[in-house]
């Protein structure tokens, strides 16, 4: 990312240089040219083999060009492309398309070549889109400065793309479609410009209301989680993020050379940061024209209005399918509908108009329906009849939709008769789809942006911690060559203010006895060993020893470790104070860092739900509170913190402050890799860590 | 169902009387014979107030008509509806149409009017449509005795609609895609001739390839399955159930009058049946689609040809998604890729024969890729790009495929120039589709076929049971006037084979001592009283009672159950074996009845996995081994049943055979109507069931 730099100039240059211009029939360089040939502004061929493109005085390199170029776009071959970069560095060019290829993309030697390309775009603080990148585009100017085969018509949406094919594909399609677009670009091998530096680019664009996003991977997590979460408050973006899946992220990474984080990371950032997720090619086109189209509703509570009633169920179970539900009308809206339909009608949602209802039918039918409190959308669907001419339905939806301001998707199911119907609804910017299913998608899509809008950024919590104390406990371990910790680093997480039960670590038996007399009751004792891992497995651990006990009990574990293996540093046994963990219900919080997005933290219910079930939720950390509450929230097995099955109610105010602590102390300390809390005891008093397990990287301390 | 009638005179008629025929503009009268003008066969006018129609001679009623008439389409008003579907059947006519509205979907009298009709058509052994119907419609002999705006074009797909509005949206949109049928009918309000019937009547019609189906409910559960498991073995059926959510299931309730089984037997029923399920208008004909046009695949490994990264990863992520899988290629596949491909070619699947491939390079890697035995079918994705001719590749994709007989679906992606290409593409057979995920998705149809097609149907065991002793019980507590039954009912289940602890219902002391002195060690005894439901709430059951013990624990369950409730009915005492429940995992097996299918057996882990987690599975009953093996794989908690987190792996013959005989019990039995094994303690050794409780109908003994 090339943070805070304006990288407008990309999109609205008044001169392109061509950098590699020719007229060869079927050369990149001829393609671009002629790409360019609606471009408001001035094109400028550069080849130093040539004296005229196209009619068009050439100049030998970008210095020699006597007028100020905005915008440099490079297609010479890989082995000169860094020169050529470097020209228009120091002709003053500050935006700078690398279409060539040939660089990370393709083995060690490219590689180097683009950490060149880097150097040079840092020297000259350029901001640069590529290498290998199918180019830039934006329909304002007219500028088209890729070499696909088709450009784009105007529009609101604007598109990154980590596939250059996929951006030709889709403006071919979206012609046909009357899709348009505000900006288009091919994020190429994001040398230096990334989705980050876009997304910030596009959300103080007055003429962009939708980003759209197909993404391999994302360059820096931290960053994109940053921008996207406030790009997302004001406009909506939709991203398709592939490698989804273990086979896919194979792929990708043999595609771009991607080496993305886990799904479970993306799958957390994009929540995190307000992105509506599209699992496909359809879903992000439906969701981005409908955000680009239609008002975000009041309310999730949709009313729809038919004529045929089998089509009107499968909306209903679409409905039933998405976090959309089926408005209840109000009396006055049942009254008013009772009067005006026929006997047969159904005045419920869905509402039936009936198979002959005309045109007057539907606008007073959707009239009542969008006129009620309880309604957020609505969705109108017609099958072909004799009375109903679509034209005019549409027609009277889009004045209706506009009247009311309330978002409206059409079902006007059809062939070629719908033509002009869904011609007419999409200059309203409403959707028209044969099936149902689709209809209740895009507005799904709208009440995702809806929640995304309403969040009040919250900041992470910062807690009052002894971060020193966490700190020396590391680096004692370190110091002592250990990378795994143990119930040894208890106080780590004391020291960051998560409950633990009383404890202490002894080397001797005497001391063994005095720590348990300082304990009430029976203890628990636990040979500490960073050689030994599976300390139960070895008989290491020792549940409510009396304290009569307690003695023989430190020889016991010690022998048992020695006899398990006889050069294992022992560090000594901690005496626990003895928790009943039927009191509560064991959970499990940790953390783990992911490539791209750095620390993630995970909760769940202990046992066979993580380990079986799977069952768990995951944020990238710092987690605010809103975050460690909805990570309760999403378990599928939530209800047992909640007192199913007779159980005590966990408090889950303690459970939430847990999360945030550890969240805290990860973002804290880089060192720690991994970290395991578990059991995290939860009881309706709070919540208790009764183990911890944690890998440290002592050259990050 | 009108099960054995050949209903093919419905679809295939040498004379067909509409029988209301008039010429008033916007009647529907009118508009099926302006609809009938193409029909092969002759058309008669029926109307007493008429001499002609449109210029053809009129009758007064079909008995009238001086030719037979093989298929009457009745559009009378609802009054005198009856009378003209009995005066085509005293003239002989087999088939009729009911297309007059008016019947159960309209309350008490049409529900009249409805019984008298199906009255009628029992008499003349009527194949009766309807009522409440848009018609009839196949198009080898033109026919299309419907009174909606489209016809439709010739094909191979039979399409059966509850929705008559749903059919005229499918055809107005199918004859824009090219998509063609062999017979449609509008099943209407089902009176007579219901889903069944025509699943039988087309799975032996050879002109019809794939069945579609838009259900909102089926008539009769058990011929439903009946019937589509013979027909999905051969003919694939491809159905969108409607009402699948509780919302849906209302919409639909208010649409048809329909009441729905719950959506768990629907799933269950078309799982067993081979239904291949859309989930909505878009799958229904994608899927019918790819059955119809292509091979059923060898296996379900996907290869994958993309002159485009991102949408090859994209594809990728799709597969992951499905039941299919990516192919791993054979070595000889990669040498042969190796050494035809370019160097930046990616030769492991997805293969990127990337952006400059002609059609030569797209051709000899499909070819290779189509070659491997590890691939059972392929996609080929290509973006636009200057050396690809959509038109070309798509002949070339529809020779290959013709050639390797291996089903390939396209996804040629673009717009308008798509369109000569996918056309090419369809006349083969091929779908083309723009976003790769509907490619995979298609496939997936097909995954689905093969698994169906493979099945052997196995007919459920029959075990030696004591049906006389079970009945015996059942009747027993009827006569005591009890609907539900407890622990006292576990001879049942012995009866029927399922094991059960040692165990003798006493009602006295002497009778206690001497029935635990015949188990070995410590027992369980428990109150048995028809009043007392929750017997462990009052004190009821008594854990580990040593042999000394049973006398006074006899007493003190005797009087905690006076105490309680001075009225109760107490049977006894149940003394039973000392079960150690902590040797093996708690399971439930259950049953309940479904109004459409039944007998539904459920299966699932016991406590939180049933109550909190809702991971069952459920099969309507009689459940096969087969069936009963899928119950067990299907449960998200299966993995403790073998082995995870260090148990003991259960014995699941043991389990699997317990499920078939309890489906047994409650197919020989419609008195029970709800019984529950639970806990059904599985363990390495077996399965014991420790508690049961059922409800029963005294009416149906």
């Amino acid at each position: 990312m090339n943070s805070d730099a304006d990288i407008g100039g990309l999109f609205a240059p008044e001169r392109v240089a061509v950098v590699g211009a020719t007229e060869r029939t079927g050369s990149i360089g001829a393609a671009i040219l002629r790409n360019l040939d609606d471009f408001a502004g001035e094109v400028v061929p550069v080849n130093p083999s040539r004296d005229t493109v196209f009619g068009e005085p050439c100049y030998p390199d970008v210095g020699s060009v006597p007028d100020p170029v905005d915008l440099a776009v490079v297609v010479v071959p890989p082995p000169v492309a860094v020169d050529a970069v470097r020209g228009a560095g120091e002709a003053g060019v500050q935006n700078v398309v690398v279409i060539t290829a040939g660089f990370s993309e393709t083995g060690t030697e490219g590689a180097q070549r683009e950490q060149a390309l880097r150097t040079v775009a840092a020297e000259y603080d350029l901001n640069l889109v590529g290498p290998n990148s199918l180019g830039v585009l934006s329909t304002p100017p007219g500028l088209n400065a890729t070499f696909g085969p088709s450009n784009a018509l105007p529009g609101s949406l604007s598109f990154m793309s980590q596939s250059g094919a996929f951006i030709t594909a889709v403006l071919d399609w979206a012609n046909d479609q009357g899709i348009g677009f505000k900006d288009v670009v091919s994020l190429g091998n994001k040398a230096v410009l990334d989705e980050s530096d876009f997304l910030a680019h596009w959300r103080d664009d007055p003429e962009t209301n939708v980003v759209l996003g197909y993404l391999e991977g994302v360059e820096d997590g931290r960053s994109f989680i940053d921008t996207a979460r406030e790009v997302t408050q004001e406009t909506p973006v939709v991203v398709v993020k592939s490698g989804r899946t273990e086979a896919g992220a194979d792929a990708a990474s043999s595609h771009t050379g991607t080496i993305a984080g886990s799904e479970a990371a993306y799958e957390a950032a994009f929540e995190q940061a307000g992105v509506v997720r599209a699992e496909n090619v359809q879903e992000l086109f439906d969701y981005a024209r409908a955000l680009d189209g239609l008002p975000i509703p009041d309310s999730e509570r949709v009313g729809v209005v038919t004529n045929a009633g089998g089509p009107g169920v499968m909306a209903t179970d679409a409905v039933g399918d998405s976090r959309l539900s089926m408005a209840s009308f109000t009396d006055g809206t049942l009254s008013e509908l009772e009067a005006t339909m026929p006997e047969e009608a159904n005045i419920y949602n869905p509402v039936d108009v009936i198979g002959d209802a005309d045109i007057e039918r539907f606008e007073t039918a959707l009239d009542t329906v969008l006129a009620d409190d309880n309604v957020g959308c609505a969705i109108v669907i017609s099958a072909p009849t004799a009375v109903v001419d679509f034209g005019e339905l549409a027609a009277a939806i889009a004045d209706r939709q506009a009247e009311h301001e309330t978002p409206v998707v059409a079902c006007l199911m059809g062939g070629e008769r719908t033509d002009r119907a869904a011609e007419l609804l999409s200059e309203a910017g409403i959707p028209n789809y044969f099936d149902p299913a689709r209809a209740v998608s895009s507005l799904d899509a709208l009440a995702v942006q809806r929640e995304v809008e309403a969040r009040s950024y919250e900041a992470p919590a910062s807690f009052d911690v002894d971060r020193e104390r966490a700190r020396e406990i590391l680096v004692d371990g370190a110091e002592r060559g250990a990378t795994r910790l143990g119930v040894e680093a208890m106080d780590i997480l004391d020291a960051y203010g998560l409950p633990t039960p009383d404890s202490e670590l002894v080397d001797d038996q005497a001391a063994a006895v005095s720590a348990a007399a300082s304990i009430d009751g029976d203890v628990v004792m636990k040979i500490v060993s960073p050689d030994i891992l599976h300390k139960s497995d070895i008989g290491g651990v020792a549940v409510g020893v009396p304290q009569s006990e307690v003695a023989d009990t430190y020889e016991t574990l010690v022998t048992r470790a020695r006899n398990y293996q006889p050069d294992a540093t022992i560090l000594g046994v901690q005496v626990q104070e003895m928790v009943d963990t039927d009191a509560g219900t064991e959970t499990i919080l940790g953390m783990n860092r992911d490539p791209q997005f750095g620390p993630m933290v995970l909760f769940g219910l202990g046992g066979i739900f993580v380990e079986v079930l799977e069952d768990t939720s995951v944020r990238i950390a710092p987690v605010s509170g809103r975050e460690a509450g909805e990570m309760i929230d999403e378990l599928d097995s939530a209800p047992l913190l909640r007192g199913a099955r007779g159980r005590a109610s966990a408090d889950e105010a303690a459970i939430e402050e847990a999360i945030q602590r550890l969240s805290q102390l990860v973002t804290d300390f880089d060192a720690i890799l991994e970290l395991d809390v578990n059991p995290l005891l939860a009881t309706a008093d709070g919540v208790q860590a009764l183990d911890v397990r944690l890998t440290i990287d002592p050259d990050e301390l």
